[in-house]
This record gives C-alpha cells, structure tokens and sequence, in this order.
C-alpha cells in the first residue's frame, strides 16, 4: 500500500445545489466548501483527495471505475441513488476498495423508501446526519482503516 | 444554554465485554479505553462527559430519565436495544434531548433484525461502523449541533 | 371470591415522568395522583387497590406472579412494554385472573409499532385515550365483571 | 362552546339485536337500555345525548353530517363498519368533532380483521370490551374533553 | 325443528341484472327463473323457500335479521358485499343459522380480491362457478343437513 | 352511437358537503356549483349531463345500472367508494360504458389506504388533485374518447 | 363430442379412509359408497363415470393424462394435493378437460394454508362442504356444461 | 409571482418514440404535436412554456434544477422514470414549485409496478389516461393553482 | 393401551443416504445404525419399534394409515416432506397417535424455507439438532407421555 | 478441554412459577426438581452442571457473560425471553460456546410470534416439548458434541 | 475426473406428453426426440448421456440418489417440481455434482408461481425459454464447466 | 423478414470490466473476446450481430430504440439495469422484437434483490450462469425463433 493514501469523495445528485438555494433554511455550505474542508482534512492525515459530483449514474459508475489501481479508498454519499442504483453498487464492488457511505442528513428520520441503501452492506462504516462534519468523520474512519490493515 | 456543554454517554447490553475477549480479533480497545478517548475530546470540545454502561434496559431507562435538565446531549449506543426497546426510545423521547446513535460495527452488513433501530427516527444522527472513532465523531457532531442552534 | 376485590394496578417505564416534565403540555397530574384517584374510587367500589410501578421488565413480571392468590384482578398500562415483552404477557396469563389494558393517550393515532399490543388479546377490555380517566373507567369495568361472574 | 354539550351517541350495524337473542349468553341488556343509561348519564354530567342507530352505513354518514354545528362531540360504537367504511370515517373527520370509539366486546381478542379501524386514529379516545359501561366511560372522557380545552 | 324447512335465499348487488343484458354471453336465465326454479326445488324438498335481491347492504343486514326465528337456514350469493361487508358477516353470525354460500361464476378465477370471502368461514359449504345449479345444489345441502342435524 | 353524447355524473359520499363547511379552507364552490359548471360544459362539448349525488352505496349502484342503454359514459367521483366499494365497480363494469374516475384532492399525497381504488383499472382515465377542473378536464376527455372510436 | 359423456372422477390422498374411522364422527359413508353413487347418479345423466383414488402424486397425474381422449370430463378431489401439486395442475390444464374441484368439507372454515388451490382457477366450479353430495352436485354441473357448449 | 407565469414541461424516456410507431394502434400524434398544441395553450392561458423531452435520468434533472428561479411551475410525465427515480423527485422538490404529473396511458389500468410512483405524493395533482389532452388539463390546473394562490 | 407400546419409527426422503457418503463429514452413522441404536432403546423402555425409510411421499401416507390400531404413536423425521407435504400432515392427523417431529440438523439455521413445518403445530414435540440422539430423546419423550396419560 | 465439561443451565422468566399452580394441570415437577434431575443426569454424564432462572433479561445477559472462560456448554429455556431478546442472543453468541435450547412446550403449536426465536439459528440443537426431559437430551446432546470435536 | 463425462438427463413430470398433443400448437418435437438429440451431441462432446423421465417425485429422487459416483453431472428440467420439491433440491444437493436446470418455456412469463424455484440457487445455470435448444445449451455448459474446472 | 438477420447485441453497466481485473478469478475473457465470439458465431448462422456496451441507462434506452427496423431481435445482457430499469424494459416493448435476457453468473444463487427482472416476461428465453456461452446460447435460440415464425 502507498504511503500517501488516495481517496476518492463522491457525490450524487442534486448535491452541487447545496448552499445555493434557501441558504437560511440549509444553510450556505457549497460542495465546494466541502470539498475544501476535505481537501484541507486529508493534507492532515496525509492523503490525496480527489472529488466528484455527477447528476448521471453512468458518469458515477465510471469514475468508480477508474478507481480501481488509482486510489485507495472511497467515500461517497450516493444521495437518491443510493436506494435505486444497483449499478453503482456493483461498480464500488468491483473495485474492491474500502468504501465509507455518508449522508447529510439522517435517512433514517425520513421517507420509509430512505431506509433501504443499495451501498451500506458492502460499506465499512455507514454516516448519516452529521452534516459536512459526516464525510469528514468518514474521511478518517476509511483512513484509520488503511492504516491499520 | 450552558457555556460547558453536559454529554451523557450510555453504552447497550454486552458492550462492557468490548476488548476483554479474543482480543486478536476484536481489539484491545476496552469500553475503559473509549470512556477515556471522550472525557479527552470532551475537554478539547469544551464540554462535560459523563458515561454509563448497563446490560439492564431499566437501568438505561432510568439513567436517561434522569439526564433531563443535567445534560445537553445523548450519545448512545444502545447495542442490542436498538432493535428491541420501545422504553429506551420513549425515555429519549422524553428528554427532548439532541441524541446521537453509535454503532461500533456496521449494522446494515449483519443480520436483517438489525437493519430496524427504535432510535434512529428520533436521532439527529446515526453512525455506524467507525468503530471508538464513530463514538467521538458522534460527540463533535452531537457538540456542532448544541453550539449552532 | 373475598367480599372486597383486592386489585393490582401497574405502570410501566417511563410513566413515572408523568406530571413533571412540560406540565403546560402534558398537564400536572402525576403518577401520585393516579394513585390517589384510584385509591378514592376503589373505596367507592369496595375494593382495595395496589399500585406499583416500574422501568424494569422483570421487576413487573415479579410483581404479577406474587398477584397470584393475592389479587382478583390487575389494571395494567405497559407503556412501552406493551408492544415488547412478551414475558409480561406470560405473567399475567399464568396468573388466570382477569386484565384491564389502559393507555393514556391513544396509542392507534400513533406510530404503526404501537398498534400492536401483547396484552391486548388476553385482556377483558382495552382503554385508549381517556387520560387518567381511562384508569377509573377500567377499574370499574373490572369490578363489574368481578362483581357478576 | 355552549354551556351544555350536546352529544350525539352512534351504533352501527347489527347492534339492534342487542338484548334481544340468547339473552342467557349475551345478556338482556338492550340498546334502548344502553341509551336510557346514556341518557341518565348525560344528565349528572351536564350534557344532551341523542342517539341512534342504523344498519344503514349511508344512514350513519348522514347523521354524521348533521352533527356539524348541531352536537360538540361523537360517541360512536360503529360495529361492523369500523372495519370498513372510509365513508364513514369521512363524515366524522368532516365534522371536526372529538370522537370517542367504543366497542362492547374486546376487537382485540377476536379475528384479526377486527383489529384495524378506519375511525382510531382519528379519536380521543378508543374503549373495546367494557361492555355497555364502555359508552358511559367514553361520554364522561368526551365530556371531560370538552370542558378541559 | 319445524317439519317444514325454511329457507331464506338472498341474493347480493348487481344480480338483479341477470338476463337482462348481453343474453348471448351471459345466457337468459334471470334472477326471477333462478327463483322459480328454486320455488320448484323447494317444494320437492318439502321446504318453504322465500327469496330477496337488494343493492344495499344495509337491506340485506335486516332482511338476515328477520330470518332469526323465522327461517330455518339460508342460502347467499352476497356477490359483491362477499368480499367487503363485515356487517352482513355479522348478521348471518347472529342468527346462529347454517349457510351455504353461492357464486355463479368461479371466483376463484377471477380478480385476487375475489379469492377472499368475509364469509366462507361461517359457511356451511362454499358453490362456486355452477351457474343457477349452484343453488339448488347448495338448497339440497342446506336441506340434507338440516335433516340429519 | 348516438349524435349528442348522455353523461352520467356521480358524486360518492360526503360531497354534498362541498362549499358548505369552512369555506375559507375548502372553498366557497359548491357541488351546485360544479354541476351548473358542467350542464355549461356539457352544452359546449354537444352533450347532455346528468348529475347525481349519494351517500348510500345501494342507491349509486342502482343509478349506474339505470346508465346501461340510457348514458354513453360516466364520470364519477366515488369518494370514500373508492376504496370500499366492490359492488360500485360491479355495477360500473357492468355497464360496459366508458368511466372517468375523478378525484378533487390528490389522493396519492393522503393516507395510503387511499392509493388504491377499485374503480381505476376499470377506468379509462383517472384524474385526481385538479379540484372541480378535474370533472370538467374528464368530462373533456370522455367526449373526446366517444368522438374518436 | 360422443352422445355419452365420460366422466373421470378422482380422489386424492387420505380419502380411501373415509367411512373407515370413527364413524360416529365422520359419518360412515366410504369412499366405495361415494363411488357407487355417482355410478347411479351418471346412469340417470347418461354418462359413463370412471373413479380412482390414489395417495400417489404421480399416479393422479398419469391417470389424468390417460383420460386425454378418454373421458369428456374431470371431477377431482385433490385433497391434501390441492394445495402442494403444480404437477396435478399441469396434467389438468394439459388435458384440455372441463374440470369440477370438489372438497367434502368447507375448506374455507378449516386452516389458512388450505384456502389456496392450485387448481382452482383451471376449474368450471369449486364445490367445498356439501360432503358426498358435493360429488354429485359436481358432476351434474359438469354434465350440464357439456351438454350446452 | 411575474404576470406570465412560465411553464416547464418534461416528457421521459421513450417518449420521444410518440406517434413514430404502428400509427395505427398509438395514433399519429407526435411529441412535437403535443408541445405545439402546449404552446398553443399555454398563448390562451398568458403563460410561456418550454418543453424538453430526454431519456436520461440525469439530464432531467438537471433541466428541473435550471428551473429554479426560472420557472413557475412544471408539468412532468416522468414515463419509467416515474417508478424509478428517486433522484427526480428529490430534484422536483428541490425547486418547491407546484407539479402535475401526467401520463398518456391509465397507469392503474396497466402492471402493478406502474401503480406507485415516486412523484405522485409531491404532485398538486395527476392526470392519467386522458392522452395528450391530460396535458393540457395539467396546464390548466397548474395555471389556476398559480392564478388563485 | 396395551401394555407394550408399539411405535412407528418414519424416516422422509434421502435419508436412505446417511452414512454413505462423505462420511468423514457427515459421521459413520449409516439409518440402519440408527434403527439399531431404537430397538435396542426401545425394548429398555418396554416397547416394540418399526422401522420405515422411504423416498416416496405416497408411500408414508399409507404406511401411516396403517398405523392406525397398530402402532401407538409415531416417531417421524419427514426429512424434505417437513415443509411440503401436506398430504402426510392429513395422514398424521387422521391416526389420532401421539407424534415426535425429530430433524438430525438443526433445521432452524438453514434456510428460512426449513423453518416451517406442516409436522410441527400436530405433534406433541419437536427436536432438531441432536442428531441421531434425537430420535431416542423422542421417542422417550413418546413412552412417558404413553405412560402418563 | 476439560475432562469434566461444566454445563450452565439458563431458565427464562416465569419459569420459577413451575409446579406451583395448578399442578393438576401443568404437573407438580418444580424448577428445583428439573435442576435436582439435571444435576444426577451431570453425574452420570461427567460434567458438572450449575443452574441459574431469572425473570431479569438483564440478570442472564451477565450470567451468560460470566460463563466464557468458566462454562464449556450453555443449556438455555429462553421462555418469553426466545422471542424478544436480541441482548441474550448477543451474550450467546460472545461466548462461543455450544447452545442448546430448550422449551418444555411445543412452541410451534402455540401462537405464531412463539414461531420465531433469536437463538435457534446460533444452537446446537432446539428441543421443543418434550417437557422436563428436553432438559436432559438437550444436556446429552451437548455432552456428545463437547466429546467429540 | 474421468476423460468421458457422464451426463444424467433428468425430465420431471407431465413431459413425458411433449409432441403427442396438439402438435399444431406445441410441435412435433418428443421427449425422445429431445433425448435423441442430446445423445448426438453428447458424442460431439466425448460424453455419455443417461436420460431418464418420471412423475413421480420420488423416483426422480432415488435417480438422483444413483448419480452419486455414476455421473459427472445432471441436467435437470423438473418440470412442476421445480416449484414443490425439497426433496428433489435436497437430493440434487446430497449428490455434490454440478447442476443445470432447464425449461422448456420461459417460466418467468408464466404465473407468479413459477418464478420461484427450489434448484436455482444450487445451480451452476439456469436455462429458461429456448426450447429444445435450452436442454443442448446447458449440456454444453456443463461440459465446458467439467472440463476447465 | 430480411434473409440475413440482424442481431443487436446489448451489454449493461460495468460489462467492461470484464477480463481487465482479477484474471485469475473472473477468468481472462474480455468484453471484446465475447463480442468476437459473437461476430463468428453469427457468421456460422448468417446473421448480422452488432455490439454495444453502456454504463449509461439512457444510451442503452437510445440504443433500443435505433433497433427498430434495423434489427431482427435483440440479446441483452442487462446487468444492474436488470433489476431497476423500468426505461430499457419500455424501450424492449416498444420495438416489438424478440428478445433474449442473458446473465453471465447465476443470479438466483446471487442476492434476492437481483432475483426479479423488469425484462423476464418480456423475453422470449432467459439463460443466466452460463458465461460468454450464455451469449452464443441465446444467439442461437433467438436465431432459431426468427427462422421458424
């Protein structure tokens, strides 16, 4: 294994919509600004993180794709997909690869159709409602793993 | 709101056996160690900690009864109780406290009865498969909340 | 069957709130004046009452067995025991004598899980959302069955 | 909200036949019995009781309707219909009345179809296996109701 | 037990339809051949037969209703009302007569809500997809039972 | 087929509430006031309507069969029918005409025993949320289906 | 279609103890009996009638592939076989024959895993409860279907 | 709200297939029909539309995010997307614009998988089976939702 | 009762091949040893044994019936036939005798499809697991309830 | 191993009230007597036996936890406890012992939710109805196991 | 692994009639024509074919049984017993030898009830719908799989 | 029908990563080498195969759609799509050809989510589990329906 860990963050649709509209309501974080603060947190544990966010399954299966032999680990909040994309699901499977699932919000405190995830049984660990805060605690619990396997 | 956020910690059935068994396989983190690791974070996060750990769930009730009006926040993980208690869910409930739910391994990769919680709908947050990290990133987010609202 | 029915009321977890927690909301009767209100109404009815109540499982199951031989008949409110324990329903079956279930608001306009009681069909009659009144109405619905078998 | 409360007292099918067939077993009270009862009632407590019955599930619908502007709370025992009429369920929800549910027999402790009620989660309050105190018992926490809010 | 069987026929919404629309698909036998015949089946049975088609349930409840003390048995086709009417259910539960439920088609190969009958589990026996014969055939066992009983 | 088409239109139970109760909320549009709006349509689109309300099933049933030779198609709100009624699809069926099933609320966005009816698979279309526009949007699509084939 | 139907009747596993056991209860009608019956009985509907019983699968189903070409027409009591044997079901439908499912007694009343058949909805008719009457009920619908087709 | 109110219109997968294929059974109206005829309408109503037609999950999607702060209201016919697409319905309740669903075909008329949809509980309403005309009656009713709030 | 007792020892389809193969997995143990290992248990308890193996559901339906008056209670692993053979349930229930259900696995942590039994809710116990062991602890269990009642 | 295998007996709640009530029902055999039995069973088997009942989940969560290191074997009558207790099943499960359970009732004849048990898939072996002497072929078979492995 | 492959080429029930009726609808084509043509391609394979028709369960299981040592693997169409048999899939599993089912007609566009069978999930392939052709395509497989494993 | 046929090929999501990863258990065989494959098999048969590989929904929907009048039928391999494209089944309807689903492993021996299929009961043959063989298998099947209808 490299010594610097390579983690892809991914992010489904509707995601780049974040922080752009009702900002009182959801609050003003773009994806950008976490992807910043992921970018930032990964100097700190010394890794390489590279971001992408797709509207497109397909454009989402692919990058998962090309994952495998270029990065280490994935983190990744499939949003709406996660209930509905078994193709996603068999790309990360594909892969191999350590995955951490994140969501913003808690699914769980939602519609019943929320509650199933297509991701959380291939996941190492699974993190919903923590907001920003949740793909960085992610972030460090895939990284906590590579480091000791 | 208090200036030193109170953060009661409860810990399910079985957990005080964490790191006491098979140690190879499951680790040498004890429930000791994990307590330790957050009154250290608390500080850090400038707040109180307070753990508990009981294989009774009248007990559990009881201690979460009494943190109303002496803490800010639950972190909890109930273990075995997440899947059976209605009276761990309605002592939460109760309080009107922000909770948080842990789980040290991934829970939507074991046994189907474990993919329902009592708890989950009533959590600002569910984190799952972290391992002691999921505890403490539990308690950021958990701390985070307190301080925004 | 004694001249004067002895009868045993139970309360479940978390029902020792009542009455101190958001009194504009829940109103101010405590479990204490439950208590006392059945107390009043038994004298009328000729009928000493017992209350008892408990956040432990196994402590309601104990107090059911010792009714046997001592009691003629229980008003039970499970709480949230209602829709798990199935030991608390073995413990009243095995004592043969005859039960009220009481709820305090109406479990039916609440979440689906509470729909289902383990209590239900074994009882005489089922009371759901007339408040402490429903305590009194079961009461009597007791003592009038006792009264003419 | 007038002095008086006018309350009007619904049964619904089959209930004519109270009283009347195998009063050895069923008892000889009769639905005019229950009503005189009601009636009696109403007056201690200060209220007007009107009642009627139909086997007519249009019957009832109508009845409901008229309760608008003309009654301030609903005891209904809709028998059969409980367990199948929308139409039913409709009218009451129409009427914006508080409604109290009862049931002669335990519902819980029969077939499993009787379990379901289209009116409970629209009630205050739902009274099964009381027999015909279970109406009194209903009125006084409609009363009650109405006299708290 | 009267010398002379009597037996109640009823007959469900819709059938008075019979005959009387598209004959060269669904033959011209109507309602009133279908109750002539079951006159003359009748009275080589040695049985009073009377006979009532109505499109209300509520019709149907009463009519059941009176049967109490003045019919021996009853012979349905609840048609429509088999698979939605606890009411009329509970009618034919009241009189404590036996009942033979009739369908002329095969419900069983039908629609699936059609598969189930609020009824067949009162029934003495089940006939279903023998056009008119069905209910002379469920007349026969109607009668042979009430002379062996 | 005749020239001028003969529209039978139904309205199930309780929509002879409509305009009458709160119209602040529900609005002040009668079901007077939606049949005049239709006699208006109908005028324009070359047919003659005929509109009918019950709260009685029995009596919806029996106008639907008075339909077979004497309307070319129904629209029908059936309400609370909707999801009880058996014999109203029976009848509807019967007819063999062409059905448009109209809703005035979005019944997918109520409770979910709403989302299934017994009339739509029979129904060549549906409409459901449009308020009193759904009957004259059905009404449309009604002519146009019988000027077409 | 030959002037003389031939009529195959068939009895499923357990029936040759008819008559055999506790005929204080179960009557003392045998299978032979039942038999002879509907000899009788096809004399007079001028049809031949052939009966087999059998507690072989595999032996009904080759006996009902025989009667391709053999007989005119199948009354089957699949007994315990109704429920469990798509290979009865495919040899049915392979023949092409009208077919009459019959049950001695009302498997309706009896346990839920007996409400379904895997025959049913191949069948003219289902007859359940009208004991060995039931047979004959069957066998003359059936007769009566060929003669008018 | 701006004088004219601008309308999106969004047709899914396949749909672009209209009136391209066996004319003779789907008729030869065109996708590029029914949007002209929308225009058409839209002139009549005083509203712009844009129609956008793909059959790609994601291009949907991002086409509802454009309409955020450009448009007023959309009309969708979702096509399969309709009982896959989680992420359409979270990107049509992302804009918070009022929504009607239409489907050419009666839904409910065809395979169960077809009855849910995961827009229909977002929808102001939804218009099934009137063809291109459902359209137009969606139009109509989204204008007048958006005339009269 | 006899002072002997006489059992029925059947064993279901396959198990002719226990000790036959792979036997360094599956154990030496062959059905003849554990026949042996029965009559030697069986002549320590006072009571003559018959063994039965066979592969054809048929066949133990008859071997069964013939118990009746021969055999005094029946041991049986239905092995295969547990989960689908109702046509042996029928046969079991109609000997009135007393029946041990045994499994050599634990049948409870295979597949969900081995957790249902049409053997289980007829017979006086059920033991899966103990091996060859189990039948003995069966078949004692038969003897002394033979002896007690 | 050891050479004298030391077996933990667990009995679930309210099995202390065996014997005590209505013995002329349920037998005069007391849980002492079942232990006094077990204990002279362990002699003649080798092992020492040690039991332990509670009517705490709690209270057998740590008696099971307590017997890793000190126990090579597990008897356990969960009673109400098999249906509800995922902590007992967790306790179980940590220990890694061999496990056998037990029911002196057949389970599977009594009510469906006794149908399922969160310990029979983790067992040895399940023994159901054999009474107190399922206690000892439970207790046999887990000595064979413990031997021969 | 022997250089011949030995095939066992197994035919469930009601097969046995393919080609003799309604050739018109269902083709020429014999089961021994089927059998011919598997043989021919088994010597274009190297391998010996063994084909062998039955409607009886139980003497497809004791074929099965024989292939244990005899052959290298089956194809198997189990015709309806692909639905009811366990003991077949419990006879298939005992043999250890890898498995290709076949069918005829693609029985996912049959009824629900053919959707499930009892042998997929233990074979190597599932061939469903070619015909004839299916039969020679899993022969094939099953070859090529014992040659490469 | 053209005398060479044309066969569209149709590979879904993550089909491209065959042979590239894991060689040395997926097996060495690339997407490429079955396409070649398919091009000299169809040469052996005289038709025209043409492939496509998308991990995009809406190219392979897009691809469907070109098919009609430029193809004979179509083998589709849907992958993931398999079990949440609603889009590509509408796509396969609309062309009207005859299509063959193929898997390359088992999919009943997979996870029950990839059990159903929104293609099966459209196609004319299902193979799954056969490899790259499956492919040629279902070309053949598919060429042999288009030469003989």
């Amino acid at each position: 294994m490299s010594d610097v860990h390579r983690i892809l963050v991914l992010h489904g649709p509707n995601l780049n919509l974040l922080g752009q509209r009702e900002p009182e309501i959801y609050g003003r974080t773009t994806l950008a600004d976490i992807d910043a603060g992921l970018a930032e947190a990964g100097k700190a544990l010394g890794c390489e993180i590279e971001c992408f966010q797709s509207n497109h399954e397909g454009e989402l299966v692919e990058r998962i794709q090309q994952a495998m032999g270029h990065a280490d680990g994935v983190v990744i909040n499939p949003a709406a997909f996660t209930h509905t994309s078994v193709a996603i699901r068999d790309a990360l499977a594909a892969t191999g690869l350590p995955i951490v699932e994140v969501h913003l919000s808690n699914v769980f405190a939602r519609e019943p159709f929320r509650h199933h995830s297509y991701v959380s049984d291939l996941a190492l660990a699974v993190v919903s409602g923590l907001g920003a805060a949740g793909y960085r605690a992610g972030l460090e619990g895939l990284v906590e793993h590579l480091n000791t396997r």
